[in-house]
């Protein structure tokens, strides 16, 4: 019964999802999706501030009950709209759409959506994004792709972050690169530090590239 | 609409967690929450070798898909079921009731039911334990319990892992206590490395004590 109900759930999610992807059509959307705690907002911050006159990014932000992390981003200058989703543990189509309405799509020229920290629920709803992008950080332990391979399945990239805390954890680094090819054989990979900058180059050229791309695309 | 239905599958749920709840009358049980990776399998592991020959500690692992956790706690040689959720966030009653069917329980002096790595859901659904401890750990930052408050509130503790990594982030350790007490004034607080022992034995300490507590009041 509870499968059933689930089913349902998606269902009509997938209708608002599409609705959501014709209103997004011009702007290239990237839904975040991590952990608690993995490093979202801070990679946030810094992409903004690294594509700053160059890309004009808004974002969606997803959270429980507080307005945290959207006052960080606001605090970057960038458009942002806050998601409560009130003990909900994702986003869902419905609530991008609502955030949506809110903001000037045709001034932007990325829109991010910061998902719930959870790895697991976020990945079974399409949102319209036209990008999943998983975040891990270090911290975490590198079985945590094998665990939870759905979110490694659906995102077209991983972010690996906290890179500055390789040396004082047992993540090995390679092998969860491997682990993470072997669920998802297309997915591109970054190695981070939101808190350093380290790596962060790679990512930001990818951001360039699917801006490029889009718009090429649409005209 | 989801909201209704979410109500039903938490009444549903309530009553198999009553059932649970009569069945583990003389056996002490602790619901252990928290994001991937904060730990859990790892103080398991060590929890294990500390109370070995004093507490017969038994263990209901619940994950996604593998097995990997449950392999690392039958190499402790305790006793484990293992729970695949087979795409779910969270246990629930049920499955736990399921799993319960294939333990000695009078056999043992200590359940730990590890739930699946998700600081969300997990915390909205009662097994039939007496006791939610949440883990948080250093690394994934010190406003996880104000983003994430229900499992803080629902905890009876909370344990604060990595502390080993205490000197290489930004956490705070005294405001995020201070923290967590505004949200559970209540709440114990054990600060602990799971990877290298430290601050551990206050842990065993409460453990030994919920299982003398409960053999006295069962007689």
């Amino acid at each position: 019964m509870k499968v059933v109900m689930a089913q349902k759930i998606l269902r009509a999610n997938e209708q608002v999802a599409r609705e959501n992807r014709e209103r997004l059509k011009h702007l290239p959307t990237v839904n975040l999706i991590s952990s608690p705690g993995a490093g979202k907002t801070t990679l946030l911050e810094r992409t903004i501030q690294a594509l700053r006159g160059e890309v004009n990014v808004g974002v969606i932000e997803g959270d429980i009950y507080t307005t945290r992390d959207a006052e960080r981003i606001a605090g970057q200058g960038a458009a942002v709209v806050q998601v409560n989703t009130a003990g909900l543990c994702h986003l869902d189509a419905n609530m991008v759409g609502r955030a949506l309405d809110q903001l000037d799509l045709a001034g932007l020229d990325l829109l991010f959506i910061e998902n719930v920290g959870n790895l697991v629920c976020p990945a079974e709803f399409d949102l319209g994004e036209d990008y999943k992008v998983a975040l891990l950080s270090v911290a975490e332990g590198g079985d945590k792709p094998v665990k939870y391979p759905l979110v490694f399945r659906e995102s077209q990239a991983v972010v690996i972050n906290k890179s500055d805390l390789l040396a004082y954890t047992d993540f090995d680094i390679n092998k969860v690169q491997e682990e993470i090819r072997t669920i998802n054989p297309d997915i591109l990979i970054f190695v981070t530090s939101a808190a350093t900058g380290e790596g962060t180059e790679g990512w930001y050229a990818w951001l360039r590239e699917i801006v490029r791309k889009k718009r090429s695309a649409t005209g």
